[in-house]
């Protein structure tokens, strides 16, 4: 990467800029810039006129990460742009709006969603949403299918593909979802006490889940099916009575879709182990297991209604080749559930579900917990086929 | 794309530039420049001292198509030299070196390898070459495994998949090799008369066949595993009793290394059948066996050589791993031969080996042949270990 002078915007700057590029405010006397982000990464501020209520979120990416110093492409920035708008396409509504990007200064501005809260703050407190597993199912059944090569031009794809190359955020991924959980060649995994031998024969050394796991590896890496948001955690899902709005695309590329969905099915089973074993809540446990039963099945349903409805060439509607073409994602998807799962356990970017536990006991049980779900959903993947399968294995783990 | 200007040159145009941009006669008075391309895309010319007899070749590609005057993407005359200086340094002396590359007149200026004969007009004429089958599997083992992401550096894969994106040429195949065989949706196949019954049947309403051809064209358009010719039947590849060299890598891009490999399999059965069925040479045909046996056989060897001497990284070097990645690309590999053989047949980029046959009984034979081989290797690549399981196929058909 060429190394590029810093653009960062001070709050005033930031007002100003508003004021001079941007129509949205009637009246421009009363704007306050407060700093929102609490991210790692980015520089996140609202924008908000004091007297109307009225407001804007500003986020700025910059060449050098918020939190280490270390470099990161910039570019990043008009993925995420680029995705989002995207995305508000396809599922109008289930991102935050872009109004204005910025690509020379890497600024984008957006709805303001802060009527939304954190999907994973949201779980932990036992909060519960009955349009949830219908939002998120329709989220990826709606943005998946419609930008594979099955749906746009092969022509057109091909071109999305070489836009949204994004190999410096892949690589993370790639690092610290598919790889140094199994091999800890960056020394950067952080393990509960007294779970280091049974990580060490689970994990490191255990040569079929290795094998599993560099197919999934293999199928990131180089099958360029369709735009995928690259980091759909709960923390990238915002949520409230009317719906949810999903954040963050800056791992966007083309990629297989089974690693979006396994990361939304996968991230549920944080809620659902932290209250069984911490909590011990059977209510919130039972209606977690619902929400996760039925996101499940009506992510597969979803999308074999967008496969329906979207493919029209008649050579590819072949109702073998669906089922083929389905079933494969279906099962990724179980087989991306169970990396994300273990890497949040074992790597050094942890959820709060489980870093917060801080009885030792406890977070033993509940590491343990997760890790041998992950291995089973990623060894069992091509024997799963709906919501229920899952919550067995679960039950018989737990 | 974006029309631009012919920056066709002349003969004299050529030697001018030649001279004025090139160190490489000695003497400049003695040049004459003489068209040998014969293709119907683009221009090819050999400029000669006549004196000293040292040549090179120059080839130009237009934004024009030579035979249509349709419109062709120019980028694949940057591609074709880009791969060719690549595929020099993997394979040394495998194809023609490039002097010279100017990019902004489409131009490139490599070795003259008229000591070399079109492979496909030597076995057509019954002539034999030791090397071959070392050859071919060398090309093949050294040009693929290096240019994955199990090799170099996931970054620099991205960036070589991003710089060979190559989404015209690709639709030519996609539709010519993956689609139309089987879907015949632009009316192009020219299918022998008396076989319209059976290529409506065995190739148009076969759901099974389109089924796993579905999976195959998939792969074709979103697995991005490695640089590929893109076009290796027997008309890119020259011969004599040194070697071979490869020509005309302009459909070149990252794309499974399966379609490569299944390419110079599936091309050897067009001298096969046509010995067999129309010369009935026993020895010839018993000695092309023999090649195909071998060709298949050492590919595979070096294809696992080629593994084992490239991947260095320890979590990659999982035994269970290597042969699961090495059983795809051989399966994948049968697959496509498969679609090669149907698609010169029935399509309308017929072989010469196909389309030379004018007794009508003896080509509908010859037709029937290949198509049922072809459609054996599709529907049975995964059963296919080996070279003598092929000729036991071709064998049972023939």
């Amino acid at each position: 990467m060429e190394k590029e002078a810093s653009k960062l915007m001070t709050k005033m700057e930031m007002i100003h800029y508003i004021i001079e590029n941007f129509d949205f405010f009637e009246n421009k006397e009363n704007l306050i810039c407060e700093e929102i982000g609490d991210g790692n990464i980015n520089y996140v501020f609202r924008v908000k006129d004091i007297n109307s209520k009225k407001s804007l979120v500003v986020k700025q990416a910059d060449v050098l990460l918020r939190s280490s110093g270390r470099p990161l492409d910039i570019y990043r920035s008009k993925i995420e742009a680029e995705v989002l708008k995207l995305e508000n396409v396809l599922s109008p509504g289930s991102v935050p709006e872009v109004f204005h990007y910025d690509e020379e200064k890497s600024l984008i501005i957006m709805e303001d969603i802060s009527d939304y809260k954190n999907l994973r703050t949201e779980l932990l407190n036992g909060k519960t949403y009955n349009h949830l597993s219908d939002s998120l199912a329709d989220f990826l059944g709606k943005t998946l299918i419609p930008m594979t090569d099955l749906v746009i031009s092969r022509e057109e794809k091909k071109k999305n593909a070489k836009k949204f190359t994004n190999p410096e955020l892949c690589d993370i991924t790639e690092d610290l979802v598919l790889t140094e959980p199994y091999y800890n060649y960056k020394n950067r995994n952080i393990i509960s006490e007294g779970l280091e031998d049974y990580v060490n024969e689970s994990l490191y050394e255990n040569d079929g889940l290795h094998l599993e796991v560099l197919k999934l590896k293999d199928k990131y890496q180089n099958y360029s099916q369709t735009l995928i948001h690259g980091d759909l955690h709960l923390g990238s899902i915002f949520v409230n009575e009317n719906g949810i709005k999903v954040i963050d695309p800056e791992f966007g590329f083309y990629g297989p879709m089974a690693y979006d969905i396994g990361n939304v099915w996968g991230n549920l089973f944080f809620p659902l182990a932290h209250h069984l074993v911490v909590k011990g809540d059977e209510n919130y446990v039972s209606s977690l297991k619902n929400l996760i039963t039925e996101t499940i099945d009506k992510t597969i349903k979803m999308l074999e209604i967008s496969f329906d409805e979207n493919v029209k060439n008649k050579f590819l509607m072949n109702q073998e080749f669906k089922e083929y073409y389905l079933k494969e994602i279906i099962s990724d998807s179980f087989g991306y559930s169970g990396t994300e799962i273990i890497r949040r356990v074992v790597g050094d970017s942890k959820v709060i579900e489980v870093s917060s536990v801080e009885d030792s006991k406890q977070r033993k049980n509940l590491d343990k917990l997760l890790i041998d779900m992950g291995i089973k959903l990623i060894l069992n993947r091509e024997l799963l086929n709906q919501g229920q399968d899952v919550i067995e294995v679960f039950e018989s783990l737990a």
